[in-house]
């Protein structure tokens, strides 16, 4: 999350923050702050690319409710005037959508298809694999494969747990290659990581828990799911060894904790033994729950794979994965390997059918996985994978030997420590240079340190995975550029 | 639902109601339940096939809260010992699963794979359309070309919309065939009405909704998925007409409708004209919603299509659609044309990103239209549900002359009415001959006549689609036979 309000006084003024100047008009507070807003987006104050507030920092500016700032972004974001995406939070669109109320008719006549949007030349933010290399082929191949061998009646309603083929091919894949205990029995098949944690959410609510710990550095969306239903979400300090899983015994109400051990998002350490130690011992002691979110496993570059921390405590650790890193976010598959007793209640949260995964899209990504086709792909991307690690780690010792890469032993992503104070303006350059870039500071849990005790960090999150082949020597070059 | 509470002097004693005999043991009211429940079907006091009560009623008769009964029915669901399907309600399964608590080592060393259960020999029971017929040579051409000619940006994070492609495909589709006033920008997909009514559900609770008034005769899982999010669901009666719409100005707090204006679900009646003005007239009034699931709208067979009721008002009303029966639930796509100042709203519920819905998927079904496809398949299967629906006349005017036949101008399913009072026997008689069809009582609201002043209605809704080619002839010599 970008909270530039506990800096404003030593860095660089914010877009927003308390010198926010938009001025309410119209009926409403939630019209006048779309309006505000709109006028804002369409004047160019504020620039393509510029990433808003969160609706929580901004309402508390504002002193209107979170809802009228959520509802008014999601206005913006509908007229395409604001983006919305994972792991980049809400900024303004690189081309602001047409504005509305044109003659219905007209636009019925001639469907309006978004206009194409110039794009930042080169994209470096964490979130998506390299989707250039997603195995079309193989995979159709396997479609093609799976949809012929289909019995009828899988293309019927399906069982809330998924198919049985995938759950079946799941629980072998998950043991062997992540160590985790999986029967398929308790595998459930869900629509990625986002549509598993919204049900766990719903089953913790359904227990009547009240609170989950998450990490001080992550995604907000996900935390925002978790407050949407109710949870508390108190923050567990991240330093150089992973989560602080020995704070957990001091929260009070936390009936789970949502951590990423095998490679902290973003920082990309794996959590040091003894914490995962404590984790388990904290959850065995008060019956807590673990939320592993095993989101890039597979990619380990130095060392032996970190194991799934599952495999410690098979009854107190739920292990999350899915096909967004490995294959592609638009699979839309992901999986939960859950306790014995939490099946039936996650079951029930789904409402007892599966409502929402392809019955088409899991055979195929069994066939896929028991043709040894995700194996393949999985070591084909890890070698190319490490090999753009080793890039970026060589053309930074040569042109930015200052600046140290951290969290690069696995994943899609490292991080790039700057001097204190320079994320921000370091940023900025990017984006003059065509570089769409993350800071830390994006990823930082607004409320997890209220009393500034935590010292800043000021860095890069670089996803050096994504840029596809023809557009990486570029980016690379152009990152090079802009370091302090 | 089942609820022969009512009736229980006069007509035949219930497996269920208020002579239920449950021993409740054990620590907890669930556990004890859950433990009851499974020895009833373990020892085969409630038989295979075999419809529990609704968990409301169950709830009520023991005096324990519904959530405890929910839980026992998704506990013993997850245990293989009862299934829980769209329109079939919670039954016992045909062969219970084995008992957990087998050796976690043996069982991870042969992955336990469902045993095939033994089926009825025959199905009528409404849900699915013939999937059989689902064109796979057909719909892997357009996975192909679809993904062949994707970007690579289409396998990303999508839009909360729904990927652009399918949004304008459907569009077109929906002005053409179903009279629906479709921008693409109004349209947002979903993964079926399942999905789609969650998100209307969720929207209509952040703006203070109280009540959605439902038909007295549909399916217990959209109610049960309204009431689950907070929403009263008063009911509408149903007549030979359709719903009451005209009854809705008499209820309070009611801010929409759900209804099936084209196609009673399960009655199969096209709601009057006079009665669709009433709806419209009623929403344009007092700021409602009317929430149109056009489930099997493509399938008209002895006249002009009725067309959809959201060309009357695409303000006020919100149109639902899928493929599910068109194509097959397997698939999972749904869509909503929305009021235009109700798409920022779901764009809110679902998150601000699209989280649910495969992208390939929606590229192939796009293409899948746009390539005639679609077309060709609904014209193929409106001939082919026909002639069964002719046949099934046919058949019953040799053999059970005096069963009348409505709801058959559309759809996949024909309401058979039967003399008073041999609903449940016919049903039963039809179980021991292998067959499994619904009576209408099923899909009968149980709160919706408290008073009793409704008249009892027996019928069965033959669902004369779904049935391969092979066991049609079977299913329905099954079913003239067992008729009264």
């Amino acid at each position: 999350m970008t909270d530039h309000r506990t800096n404003s006084a030593a860095g660089p003024p914010s877009a927003f923050g308390s010198d926010l100047h938009l001025e309410l008009r119209g009926s409403g507070l939630r019209a006048g702050l779309t309006h505000a807003l709109r006028e804002a987006v369409r004047t160019g104050r504020l620039a393509p690319g510029t990433r808003l507030p969160a609706s929580r920092s901004l309402a508390a500016d504002l002193g209107v409710s979170r809802n009228t700032v959520t509802e008014a972004y999601a206005e913006l974001v509908a007229e395409g005037r604001l983006t919305a995406r994972q792991g980049s939070g809400t900024r303004v669109a690189d081309r602001p959508g047409q504005p509305r109320g044109a003659a219905p008719a007209a636009s019925r006549a001639t469907p309006a298809r978004p206009l194409p949007r110039p794009r930042p030349r080169y994209g470096l933010q964490p979130g998506a694999p390299n989707l250039a290399d997603f195995p079309r082929t193989q995979w159709l191949a396997a479609a093609r494969r799976a949809l012929t061998a289909a019995p009828h009646d899988a293309l019927g309603y399906g069982d809330a747990r998924g198919r049985v083929e995938l759950r079946t091919a799941l629980a072998d894949y998950l043991a062997r290659a992540r160590g985790v205990y999986a029967e398929p029995e308790r595998v459930v098949v869900c629509s990625g990581f986002h549509h598993g944690l919204m049900l766990m959410a719903r089953a913790l609510r359904a227990r009547r828990v009240p609170a989950v710990a998450v990490e001080a550095y992550g995604l907000d969306i996900y935390r925002d799911l978790l407050t949407d239903a109710g949870l508390r979400t108190p923050p567990l300090a991240v330093d150089e060894h992973g989560v602080r899983t020995d704070d957990l015994a001091r929260l009070r109400g936390v009936g789970a904790v949502l951590m990423t051990p095998a490679h902290q998002y973003p920082t990309g350490v794996a959590l040091r033994p003894d914490r995962r130690t404590a984790a388990v011992d904290w959850a065995r002691a008060g019956g807590g729950l673990i939320l592993e979110d095993d989101y890039d496993g597979e990619f380990r570059y130095d060392r032996q794979p970190v194991g799934a921390l599952q495999g410690l405590d098979p009854e107190r650790v739920v292990y999350f994965g899915s096909a967004s890193k490995s294959l592609a976010p638009g699979v839309r598959l992901g999986w939960m390997v859950l306790p014995e007793d939490l099946v039936p209640e996650i079951v029930a949260a789904k409402g007892y059918g599966d409502y929402m995964s392809s019955a088409l899209e899991q055979l195929t990504l069994a066939e896929f996985i028991t043709s040894g086709g995700y194996d393949r792909h999985v070591r084909s991307m890890r070698l190319r994978y490490r090999r753009r690690r080793d890039e970026l780690v060589a053309a930074l010792a040569r042109r930015a030997p200052d600046v140290h890469v951290t969290g690069m032993a696995a994943g899609l992503q490292a991080v790039l420590e700057l001097p204190p104070g320079t994320e921000r303006s370091t940023v900025e350059a990017a984006a003059r240079h065509g570089l769409a870039i993350s800071g830390l500071t994006e990823f930082r849990y607004e409320t997890a340190d209220p009393g500034g005790q935590l010292p800043e960090r000021d860095a890069l999150v670089v996803n050096y995975a994504a840029p596809s082949q023809s557009a990486w020597a570029g980016a690379l070059d152009a990152l090079c550029e802009v370091l302090p």
